[in-house]
Parts: structure tokens; sequence; C-alpha cells
């Protein structure tokens, strides 16, 4: 399943997809197949509701499909549905990888900075956007924007010191992320905080989908387009730290909780890459795929 | 005034302090004396109320002197309060500035590492933990546990591109945090985050201290005591960025929101910085005073 966060006709609402034409609001058809409430108010929070979120959307989309004739009320065509970031505010930053590519490491410097444990850094919870919003140029501040496309994890219960085998109990599922970085702030700065934060540099979506849909989180591609040019086509396997070693290394004494974001890290190909670099200009389309989340798509303004 | 997040007879409540022995529950006193109940639930949502909160309060204190033989049902002994952290469970994670102070810069390193930008790092909000709260030791995790006693800014309200001349507008107060750090994961994992997030390490606290009765931010005195030994002494004229240059360069392309914590660095004396280091032990009891804030204790187990 892959759900979202919507908008239609200015309301709110948390959706699920049913096919590529049409979406289901999932409140709105609980009210109305099993007239009641309780679903809560965020996709962050029927997250937190573990394995009976889903299989009560899964109740929905099962009923829905038998009731076709009085779906209008809960069911709209995703064409008339803005689509903000699945989790529109999260509740903490987004916790990130660093150099997990050896291709990446190399193209922003030299194989003595592969890392040998894992790195993290976090970017600012007002930096998130959703699908096909705007990442701002920042002109005042930074003249190196670069584009990051990035696997992300979202962890579907609490936990701490989880072990590498126990790590796919705790997500929930996988997005798609754009670490978007001022090259320059990073630098300037040090720890990447500052470089890694400014206002719509991290867009996310269009979908949370749920890890059953993923056959091999560990064999997925990446593809990033500027402009319809190809910048980055890797595969997950090409990964430094694994989705469980970055889970596992995280919880160590740290307690990660339903709903975390932890993007897993770019492949090269980035701006900053070439020679000379190609950093984001006003204008720009940057779309980043991964199958089967789907495309992220946003533009540099 | 003083304000913090309290508890008594297991029920949480927002508080202002009224002198060293009693303490104000504002919402009952608010229900009681004005028969309204306009103050949200929590202190985070006080501070975006701004000016307003901090009047309110004020004439709830005046009605209370007032009224001196009703007060049983709002104002309660000092000594029957746990103080939680005054923002139990930030909306993102602490901002925190790292090398500050010339002579914490030269005990960890060289005068090579006296930065010329401001050094922002993370500490994630699940890190959080209140006055007289126990710090896990994390043996498992590191061998080399370490305190820093800092200054702490509170922003009252949101903004972006904050000229430093305007810093003070958008601040609610300062409290004390503890920016306890685990040396060797701080080391080994390069970026700072996983070293300084592990669960226990941010006591914040006791109180937030409105800005009205901080007379100069730029000359307190940050005082540490581990088991009664003075560690760190320095005063917050020493630092190398001032509160208006860090709120005004995190602000740079970066919302900034009521409510956000942003810690100020530490000075010298940390336990890394003895020859042999000092590091923190089972047993040891912390006490961070900076006046008028108060003192901030916390023992490690």
């Amino acid at each position: 399943m892959k759900f979202f966060t919507g908008e239609i006709h200015s309301n709110m609402f948390i959706g699920v997809v049913i096919d590529d034409e049409w979406v289901m609001d999932v409140k709105k058809a609980e009210a109305k197949l099993f007239e009641l409430e309780t679903l809560p108010n965020s996709l962050s929070e029927c997250i937190k509701m573990g394995d009976k979120f889903v299989e009560h959307v899964g109740q929905l989309l099962d009923w829905a499909e038998k009731k076709e004739e009085d779906r209008g009320s809960y069911v709209y065509p995703l064409s008339d549905v803005k689509l903000h970031a699945p989790i529109p505010k999260p509740s903490k930053n987004i916790m990130c990888v660093g150099k997990n590519y050896q291709d990446h490491v190399m193209e922003m410097g030299s194989a003595a900075d592969i890392p040998k444990d894992v790195m993290i850094f976090t970017k600012a919870p007002t930096s998130v956007i959703g699908h096909e919003a705007d990442i701002l140029l920042h002109e005042d501040v930074t003249n190196e924007l670069d584009y990051e496309g990035e696997l992300a994890i979202v962890m579907g219960k609490s936990g701490k010191n989880i072990a590498p085998e126990e790590v796919q109990d705790y997500i929930f599922g996988y997005t798609i992320l754009n670490d978007v970085t001022a090259r320059d702030l990073q630098k300037k700065h040090k720890q990447f905080f500052i470089g890694k934060s400014l206002d719509t540099t991290c867009p996310i979506g269009p979908y949370i989908v749920h890890k059953s849909m993923i056959e091999d989180h560990g064999a997925l591609h990446v593809e990033t387009k500027v402009n319809g040019e190809v910048r980055q086509s890797a595969s997950t396997e090409l990964m430094i730290f694994t989705v469980e070693d970055i889970v596992s290394t995280l919880s160590k004494g740290m307690t990660l909780e339903a709903g975390d974001i932890i993007a897993t890290g770019t492949p090269s190909g980035v701006g900053k890459g070439f020679e000379p670099p190609k950093f984001l200009a006003s204008g720009d389309r940057i779309d980043i795929t991964i199958e089967p989340i789907g495309t992220l798509t946003n533009h540099v303004k």
C-alpha cells in the first residue's frame, strides 16, 4: 500500500493509492463504510498504530471495491489531489547518513574519506516540503545548492538497541527524499546541519510505501534526473552501511520512534561531483525515481 | 518570571515560581481567579502566545497575592513538585553550538580548531530529561561520557533572516542545558549527532527564565560542579559567537520557531580536558549554575 498526506478542495486528508488514477481518503472511507471514527488525524499518528492501521486500510480497500456505486465521497481522482510531504511536520529532525556510497565519497573527495562508521547528521523539520512543491534557491545565502536523491526509511514503532536482524520489524515503510544541500554552507560550518536545513531543502514523497510492497530494499534502483538528464543512477546494494546497519547503529542507546525518517545516503552524480560543478539553478526540474515508490518531482525557484 | 513544567500528585502542570518556597499552577490559577480557560496545555504552546502569555501570568501573580486565603488549589510548595524539563518533548532537535569558547577549543585540540563560522549540530528530542532526573551511563556503548554546562536560548516567536539587532525580540528566555556527550562516539562517527543523542543526555532546566529577568545575557556566569568540585567557571562574555550571532546565522534561510532550544556552547573544564580525563561515573552528581536561572542538578546512574 502507498500512503500519503493529501489536500483536496483545501481539506487535508490521509490517503491511500487505489490505482494509477484513484486514491482513497481513509478517514472518510472509514466513516462511510464502517460508520467508525477510529483513525487519528495524521499519517504519523496512523503509523504509530502499526500493523492494525495497515490491516484496517486493507479492509477499507476491499469494501470500497465491492461498493462501487457510492464511492464519490471518499474516492478522489489522483489528478485532483495536491500531495504534501507524507509527514508534513515531522516531530524531530530528519536523520541522514553521510557518505554511504563509495562512488559518491570519491566524487566529493578521496578514498581516505570512506567512513568506517555510520556518519549521521540532521535536517530541520522546517526544511520539509512535498512532491511538486518549489525548492527555493536561497541566492542570498548560497551559490552552491545541490540535489541528493535518496531512499528514506520510515520507522513503524519505537525501539532501542535494535539488533540488525530485528530492524525490519521496526520499519513501517520507505519513501524518497531529496537531501538538498548548500555545499558552501556545508563546508563553511563544518558540522552539516546549517548547510542541510534551509527552508524547502527536504522534499519527501510522494508516498510512503509499506514495506510489504518492497521485495528487496537492498536492491532498489535510485535515479535522479535534472531537466530530464540522468545524473544519479545506482542500486541500494551499493550502500556501504545497509538499512539494517543504519537503524541498528542509531538505536544503540538512542530510542527511535514511530514516524522517524532516516535518509540512507546518496549515490554518485551530485552536482558538486561534476567538473565544472552542476549546481541547481532557477527553473530546474528534479525527478527522483525509486520503484515501486514512484517519482518525487520538484522545481527550483 | 521563571516558568517550568511540573508534576504534582501525578498531574502535569505549567508552573511559574512565586518565591523560593511557592509555585503557581497557571492554568488552575486562571480557572480559579479569572474563571477563564485561555491557556494551552503545554509550556511550549504558551510560549507561542508571546508577550500575552507573560502579561497574563503577571496578572495572575498580582491577583493571587491579593487573594491569599484561597490559594491552596493553585499554589503548591515547590518541595512537593517534581520538575520536568521545561519543554519535555521539543518539537524538533535541540540545536547546539560547538566550540564557542576559546579555552574549551584549546583543551579539546589546538588554536587551529578555533572556528571562523558558527558550528551547529543537534541532539535528538528523545535525549531530553529534567532537573534531578538520572543520566544513564550507557556503559554498553560508551566509555567516555562527559558533561558540558551551557546557557540555552528559548525562542519566543517564529522568524527567518533575523538581523543581530532584532534577535532579542525573537527570544522568549533562557535556560540551563547539560550537553552530555559520549566523546568516543562523537569522534568515531565524525558528525556529532550520534555521540550527542543517547537517551537522557540532554538535561534541561530547572526553569525557563523570561528574558526580562536577565540583565545582560552576555555577562552570565556558568559554573559546573561534579560532586561538589568546580570544573567549569566562565562568563558568557567569553563566547566566540554571541547569542545575537548564533540566532542571526541560524535564521539565514532557515525559519526558527517559538519553543526552539539553542544551546550556546560550553566553556573549558569538561572531563575530556583533564589529564587524565575525568569522565562521568555512576553516582556522580552534576550541578550547573547560571544565576538568575538557578541550578540544574542531575545524577549519573
